[in-house]
């Protein structure tokens, strides 16, 4: 086998480990955990069939891929919960570490185009990655607001901190922020926000 | 919230339960068995970084939505393992039934979208499907090979019955078979295949 085919199936298996990094949402139905790559494939379908509702015209198959590689980082840097502030506080120095180690596993071309994709996702500032952070906030709020918030409650979130994250998904779609400001205000009135 | 997000959104939260339909695979590692959202997120991403080797150009979004959705009627249906000969007798039957009722929670031209695209990849005429399907073999036999040939001994799997699936993913992509075919010869030698 070449080396170039070689690198590219190493890579493939190295990141089947993103199916062992558990999230602190739960899967619907009060189901377990829900994993990185499981998280990454929701959020994929979700972008290409929520596509009209971006604010900006996108490129979808990007956003697909920039939704299917965002978390790969998280084999070696864990997931940060979105409320965790020491967690946060060290974040970019794990992930630029996992980034450098597991994408440089492919060939030199796909290692740079992935880490440019991954750090356009990061960046925030493209129409496709303001969309990709769209479905990063509303996968995990429908999953969380059909257990009746209690990913939320566990946590004792508050409607500030949530909202501080959520506010975000309007940069990407002003349509699917009043679907989510819906969602939080329902469970305001419920109590499993405070 | 409008008629058409409210089905867009239901259809994404029903999805969801594709997370719990386990396959016959095991994750790297000799880890747990692996889900259909998972293998599916894993296809999508492989599709994209090795369709260099597909046989025909393809459009390779298309590849990945392919992927990401090939699975969706298991939700209903439940996997059918590639060598049960019992299962597959009614697999068609049974996978009919769940993608008129799952597509059917989308708008129409969302329903009509999907149902095509699903049935392009079970119609393994077009490049697209045809490189899905390489991929749709590709994922768990690195697994499984990673995994010293396990998912094979469990089931008493046979060089036939592999060959006989594993022989279409030439269709997609000769490469890619090569790298196959070397793999079943391996696991031939070392007795993990009679």
């Amino acid at each position: 086998m070449d080396d170039r085919l070689k690198k590219q199936l190493d890579f493939a298996l190295e990141i089947d480990k993103e199916k062992n990094i558990f999230r602190q949402t739960h899967l619907s139905g009060h189901g377990r955990n829900e994993n990185d790559a499981e998280h990454a494939w929701h959020m994929a379908i979700m972008a290409y069939l929520l596509r009209e509702y971006s604010n900006e015209k996108v490129d979808i198959a990007k956003v697909m891929l920039m939704c299917l590689i965002h978390d790969i980082v998280e084999i070696d840097a864990g997931d940060t919960y979105a409320y965790d502030t020491e967690g946060l506080a060290t974040q970019k120095t794990r992930e630029d570490a996992a980034k450098e180690r597991i994408f440089s596993m492919l060939p030199a071309d796909q290692k740079e185009e992935l880490i440019s994709l991954f750090d356009e996702f990061e960046e925030f500032s493209t129409a496709e990655s303001k969309f990709a952070h769209a479905m990063d906030n509303l996968q995990p709020i429908i999953l969380n607001n059909s257990n009746g918030g209690s990913d939320w409650k566990e946590h004792n979130a508050t409607a500030e901190a949530i909202y501080s994250r959520h506010n975000k998904t309007r940069l990407g779609s002003e349509k699917l922020f009043a679907v989510t400001d819906a969602i939080i205000q329902d469970n305001i009135r419920k109590g499993n926000l405070s």
